[in-house]
């Protein structure tokens, strides 16, 4: 059964991530992801894998936003949970501005502690 | 505890929907998801929610697109499941051509049978 603590591990792991984002803080950012997660970001390419890709995609945001609490915010947060297994969504405030990026995380439950396997984040597109 | 039956009928779902979708098969489409179901589509808006809203976008879609077996594929499928909550990714072939969207899927059980929750189709972005 999901239990009230592993959302609440969720949202705790989620607002770690959020805040060493806005630090610019690599190893804050990487922490609770697993060696061989599989990441569809923003920009091309299609998928990154692995831990190495998915630190160069931060690396690039960092030189391309500025440091500070309006630099990536999650808002409209919804967590599903099992005790093993979860997923989140939710909407992105990048820089201060509107909300106009979507997450999706995929988490897996090890040793006790929450990890993140899986990232979407996109755009939408606007097709002619 | 995950079990092999889980993935299997998660691998199940995700086949009779992308028959469905190849054929143009609205209430197929619509069978496994849940009434309050949060999509972030590719195209605009920012996300649907809603049972309603999401059978619309397929509308859409089918009338943009040729019916028949290559009109929606998923390829590189990797499931995560427990036995209540899941999740699963891939990336999308349209058309025939190169798979050049992705997809990720969140699901829970309910009365023993897997719903999606949640769906989040994206394209990269080109950024300059």
């Amino acid at each position: 059964m999901s239990q009230p603590t592993d959302d609440a591990a969720i949202l705790d792991l989620i607002a770690r991530w959020t805040e060493a984002i806005c630090r610019g803080d690599l190893e804050g950012v990487t922490a609770d992801r697993v060696e061989d997660i599989v990441m569809f970001d923003v920009p091309e390419p299609l998928q990154e894998r692995g831990i190495e890709a998915y630190r160069r995609t931060w690396g690039l945001f960092f030189a391309h936003t500025a440091a500070g609490p309006a630099r990536f915010r999650v808002e409209e947060v919804n967590i599903e949970s099992s005790d093993q297994v979860a997923f989140a969504h939710g909407l992105l405030r990048i820089g201060g501005d509107q909300a106009h990026c979507r997450l999706t995380l995929g988490l897996r439950k090890k040793n006790g502690r929450w990890w993140v396997t899986h990232e979407h984040h996109s755009m939408p597109a606007q097709l002619g």
